[in-house]
């Protein structure tokens, strides 16, 4: 089987430390977050102004990888459910999803939210929010 | 510098076979298309139902890794923007996003669409597109 290797382009700086301090969702409550950008990928920030929404997608490395099933929530009142149906963070590639708003720009760092991931969270990608983005 | 290593969960059997028959964005007039899953994740799927809508994330396997900035669109009478405020395939980590509805399901097949990825595209992970469905 063939594998694809990620790296990271920056990371996550937030008051969010573990998952005591974590909503399960950004839209629930979650703070803004500075995302750090690795000063190789600078320039791929070319554009970036406040206001813009994006989608980030973190890399989860505190989550399980062996898990296929759960409880959505970790609520034992709802079925189980294959982790493809559901945003849990255990799951075979434990990618997040995070769509979030621009706050600040300062050079290379950006404040972003409102984002659920936890302090030092590796992020391997940004993007449009909007697909008439499209490079 | 850590790297991740991601593994394909399944792959893209579409009749878009490259980028001469790929509108830009799935929205766009792509086609429906099957996405098999790996037999090992078969168990990730419990739950998923026909009508679901999801977030598939694919891996670009033909995109560049080594472009930070381009005109969006292909599009020259645009200004030159850093990927990471595009949608383009062409970035660090050539992660894919796509918004699709699933139209069947035939054991680990899953009809899905629109979807503008090529015949062959590793898919990486799904998730629910609701942020209710966490797990």
């Amino acid at each position: 089987m063939n594998s694809y290797t990620l790296e990271p382009i920056g990371f996550i700086r937030s008051t969010v430390k573990g998952r005591e301090d974590a909503p399960r969702q950004g839209p629930e409550g979650a703070p803004d977050a500075w995302l750090e950008i690795e000063p190789q990928f600078a320039k791929a920030l070319l554009g970036m102004e406040v206001g813009h929404e994006l989608m980030v997608i973190t890399w989860l490395h505190k989550a399980k990888r062996d898990v296929l099933r759960g409880h959505p929530r970790s609520d034992e009142s709802r079925p189980v459910t294959g982790v493809f149906y559901t945003r849990s963070p255990a799951r075979p590639n434990p990618l997040g999803l995070h769509p979030v708003t621009v706050r600040a720009i300062k050079g290379t760092r950006l404040k972003i939210g409102p984002i659920e991931a936890f302090d030092g969270t590796p992020v391997v990608d940004i993007k449009s929010a909007s697909t008439r983005a499209d490079g």
